[in-house]
């Protein structure tokens, strides 16, 4: 195999069948810089399909890329008014009460909560690009800005103040949002892991699932931090106070939430069940409650909710320091979760019915909503995954489920908000708790630990750092780890060394592959990473260490000594300056060892760099291989015609200076 | 060429004869984070001579380790003096006028740059491992010294306090540079890349060089403030004030410290005449203002400096807030930074002569050297190029050289000083500008363009950040800039599309080898990055953009419809669970389109992540070879022998959900 049939000589080495490494053709700077700009920021090439399109049609066509709506509404057809009627229903059934409870996570009057279910649907159904996201209040992002806002303004003490900061933030978050996929910049995003993102929810649902002890155990006063410490001490100093009539209903709503979910679970033509659960739960429960008076014995309830659409709150937005800069704060952080929290969701969805959505278009589209919930007394909306879930599975076709949504929080705001009166708050953190603990994903945990443990402690710095610490220092650290990793990957990266696999002209890892076998005399090195600065200076000592261990090897072998080292380059994405004079040196070190250096397989990005720098002359074109094959055929022929060079190795020791 | 004969069967694919891809022997959990940790903080194996080695060797070894100079101490002999002892004197004559001119850079007494030379340089001879390093202060750390401190305390109005804090940051920046040593983390100073550096330093010199236009123009009032308009602007706004007597002066110093600089560079045998011409200046200019009495005419002197060694600075260190966290920033950065400078030119020289540093025990040494330094009135010492490569020049052969240094400044001390009391100032200010123009290297700049785009970028905003911003600004945009362009590397791989070069079996970049063809009914892509977090969104995005490129490239061919994706993995260093989802839905799409995905070559790291998730499973192992040739030979085998299987793709259109 192989039949290898060059013609060496040994002074000049002409290869003359073999194919030689290529140097790609030279591009113009500008266009290199523009093909590089486009790859970053145009990934997927929005601008294609407005290619040789007469001005007209580009016009309808721009139209249509930021408002999907003008594109599906002309198709949209009876049937799929039918579905999307069922799904619009059954998630406004989710989130009426889904949204007073959130809204009372983030302090912030249970109003809000329907408010933000009703104009942010209505501009997303026209702009975003994702037929199954089901718009809405999120807890994480909730409890985030009740716990960012809190540490500045008391909501207690100063509830006007606490409310337009909330506006202030969603303000801001949406102007981020929108931004970021304006200018592309969505890949951002992409820098929360998995990893990061299950330990991070896990953790803000377990400090959620904590804050809920307060209206289940039916507490007057707790403490505003939202750590583990802080909280189980606040319980456990107060055990007097705890309201047994509250706790068991609590209990008894959490328990029926998580067996209809089971149900449903098992069951998924039944998915309504656990759909209805929360809406059923709230009926029920007020119901109790005004049979019983129960609210003169402890259970607290909502009480007045005002009737009538949201009011306009533009003029609230603050943007008077020092709550200007708190409110930036709090819309960056929150932006950014909620932000990752959407468009994996319409990531997810996209995938399971084969549809694509564009990463910077929903940005768009997620950021104009806030802007415009900020308008109107909203606060901080997106694709929460539970609601999105319910959707898709409740069978909607299109963002018309939205709509309906919409229309029927609407009517509820104008004429049903006096039934909420009673609602006891026992059921709404009920509802808060089942639905956090879906989201404490232990599988997902097993899974990383199985398959990445760096993943798994990323995953689990996340986790301990939002329930030990707060949510900021989790998911600070969480990013922090994840970045470590990946400069990691870059200082330290991988090197082995090459062995023939036998009967073959292959030449692979002898860890991986076991019966690899070294070829005498030649050490066959392979760098796993591009050379960039961060690990010039790691990969000349490791490759010295490499070839002090062969030697070691050898001589305690016995086998022929070293004269060649080849350095497969066919892993190295990129090169730099450092990573240059990184490989003269090494050169120079070989030479000064009596080895000869050969490349084999550089890519076009190093070839061109190589080709620029005196390195391409220093070791000759003679000396770069286009496969290690080649290279080990090359050395071989070398070794047994020509007289083996004069070895000018001199031990290292100090005395031969 | 390549006689690949395996024996193929429709369903399952036998492939006999061919080697598989291996899954890498597992591995006990704690082995292999052993070795990870191994690589991360050992990569150089240090404790490798302390195997099989009884106790006593080990103890010997070990002093060894840290104090270099019993190792080479015992073979010392008397050609080797007299070489340290030229070398030796020279560096002395080099270091008096350099050390009181860089004191007084960081609004330092001048006498502290003596002391500076004396007891730092005999700490580094036992400890440090370089044999061409000549200990001093430099002019970057202590201008960056001068402005860090400067800037919360007056040196005028509070000099006691300011000279408090300047030994306290010394001794941060030894702890810090001792503690890097220590804790193997010497890798971060890896991070500062040669680009960065040549920036940073050609903008720190042309700062100094502004900074001395006080001295030479003879103000007596001057900014605080470094950045070049400030400068400007005081030095324009007082013209009246310019002193002709100081400037003629001047300019014939600094004229005279050129030629002699470029006449050694010139003949090398010479290199006495460039080192000495610093200390002539000195006693020229001085005999000069004691003969005229120019001190009365606008030319300002050293004046008195006091006679004796070192006191001793331990109790003046400042452990008080809040000066103690300025102390402690400015010791986080110049350290740093001395660091930098004195492991690369450790180094450089290293590299010359054919021996090893070890760079964790250099900054132990280094950061000993400081700790000592500022308990006994020193500050900032590391080791500056200028002379270091004067030391080199004049042919120092051991550390030896330091001492003979510290010698002949100890001498000064006691007994020189009040020479120096005519010094003009004017004379230390073209000292420090003449070395300080050797380090704008604008050559190495130019060098940056021709090799590497954007190491040039990273280069210049270093330069522009410390000469219009300051110091620091210019650091840390030159840091975040190379650290983007690492994750840039990242987040936004390369891939490529390959082709088969003609008359071989070998599978390259249509890109890179214009001759290399397509092969008809497969899409060959290699990936150039590991896949993480930080890239997964984007390549599947770009996967599926190749997959339609080369859908619609076939079309308008005319070609065989594209049956399978070939992803070769050769380059792929790592993947984590991010990774594997983004190759699940990879698979999932290329499905739905009717087409096999196939891998090729995935490494150890790959390979084992696959084989513990379900994506090993799901692929089969029938779809991973070795090469890529034996990948095309299969699908060639199928598509040719088997009937095509049915295509399931459905348009992506919105009326087909």
């Amino acid at each position: 195999m192989g039949n290898v049939d060059y013609a060496y000589s040994c002074s000049g080495m002409n290869v003359e069948s073999a194919p030689r490494v290529a140097v790609p053709p030279p591009q113009p700077f500008f266009k290199s810089l523009k093909y590089s700009l486009k790859e970053t920021f145009f990934p997927d090439d929005p601008l294609r399909r407005f290619k040789n399109q007469p001005a007209s049609k580009k016009l309808v066509l721009g139209l249509q890329y930021f408002f999907p709506i003008f594109e599906w509404a002309p198709q949209y057809t009876l049937q799929f008014l039918k579905s999307d009627l069922i799904a619009g229903i059954t998630i406004a059934s989710l989130a009426i009460p889904q949204g007073i409870s959130y809204a009372k996570l983030a302090n912030l009057p249970p109003i809000l909560g329907l408010y933000s279910s009703f104009i942010p649907p209505l501009i997303y159904a026209m702009m975003g690009s994702s037929r199954d996201l089901a718009v809405g209040t999120v807890a994480v992002g909730s409890l985030l800005m009740g716990s960012m806002l809190g540490s500045e303004v008391n909501p207690n003490q100063n509830p006007t103040l606490y409310l337009h900061l909330a506006f202030t933030a969603t303000f801001f978050a949406g102007v981020l949002q929108a931004s970021l996929g304006l200018f592309r910049l969505g890949f951002i995003v992409d820098f929360l892991s998995h990893a990061t993102i299950v330990g991070f929810m896990g953790g803000a649902a377990t400090v959620v699932c904590l804050q809920q002890l307060k209206a289940i155990l039916g507490l007057e006063h707790f403490t505003h931090a939202a750590d583990l410490i802080s909280v189980l001490r606040s319980v456990f100093t107060q055990i007097h106070e705890w309201r047994w009539e509250s706790a068991v209903l609590g209990v008894c709503f959490i328990f029926f939430l998580l067996v209809t979910r089971f149900f449903s679970k098992r069951q998924p033509r039944f998915f309504w069940v656990s759909a209805m659960a929360p809406l059923t739960s709230v009926i029920l429960g007020s119901l109790l409650v005004y049979s019983t008076h129960a609210e003169k014995h402890g259970v607290q309830v909502i009480g007045e909710l005002k009737k009538g659409l949201n009011p306009a709150s533009l003029t609230d937005l603050v943007f008077v320091s020092p709550y200007m800069t708190t409110a930036i704060k709090t819309g960056l952080v929150v932006g950014i979760i909620a932000l990752a929290e959407g468009i994996a969701v319409g990531r997810s969805f996209a995938m399971f019915k084969n549809y694509h959505i564009d990463g910077n278009k929903e940005m768009i589209a997620i950021g104009t909503m806030n802007i415009v919930g900020s308008f109107t007394s909203c606060y901080l909306t997106t694709g929460p995954f539970s609601r999105s879930a319910v959707n898709y599975n409740a069978g909607c076709k299109t963002a018309v489920s939205n709509i309906v949504m919409s229309i029927a929080v609407m009517v509820t705001l104008l004429c049903l908000t006096p039934l909420f009166h009673y609602t006891p708050l026992v059921v709404l953190s009920a509802i808060i708790v089942s639905a956090m603990l879906g989201l404490i994903d232990y599988e997902a945990a097993i899974h990383l630990w199985k398959i990445d443990k760096f993943d798994f402690v990323v995953c689990m710095s996340a986790y301990f750092g939002v329930v030990f610490g707060s949510v900021e220092i989790g998911l600070v650290i969480a990013v922090a780890l994840s970045l470590l990793r990946i400069l990691l990957f870059i200082a330290r990266p991988r090197t082995f060394v090459l062995g023939n696999i036998p009967n073959s002209v292959i030449y692979r890892n002898v860890e991986q592959y076991p019966n690899a076998n070294h070829v005498p005399g030649i050490l066959i090195l392979e760098i796993d990473a591009p050379i960039y600065f961060a690990n010039a200076s790691y990969l000349r000592e490791r490759i010295s260490r490499w070839i002090d261990e062969e030697e070691d090897r050898i001589k305690a072998a016995g086998e022929t000594s070293l004269q060649y080292v080849i350095m497969d380059m066919t892993a190295v994405g990129n090169i730099d300056t450092s990573g240059i004079s990184m490989l003269e040196e090494v050169k120079k070190t070989a030479d000064r060892r009596g080895l000869q250096l050969v490349l084999v397989n550089p890519g076009s990005e190093v070839m061109k760099k190589l080709n620029k720098s005196k390195f391409h002359v220093d070791i000759g074109q003679k000396f770069i291989y286009l496969t290690v094959a080649e290279a080990v055929g090359a050395c071989n022929f070398m070794m047994n015609s020509c007289k083996p060079s004069q070895r000018k190795d001199e031990p290292e020791g100090w005395n031969n200076v």
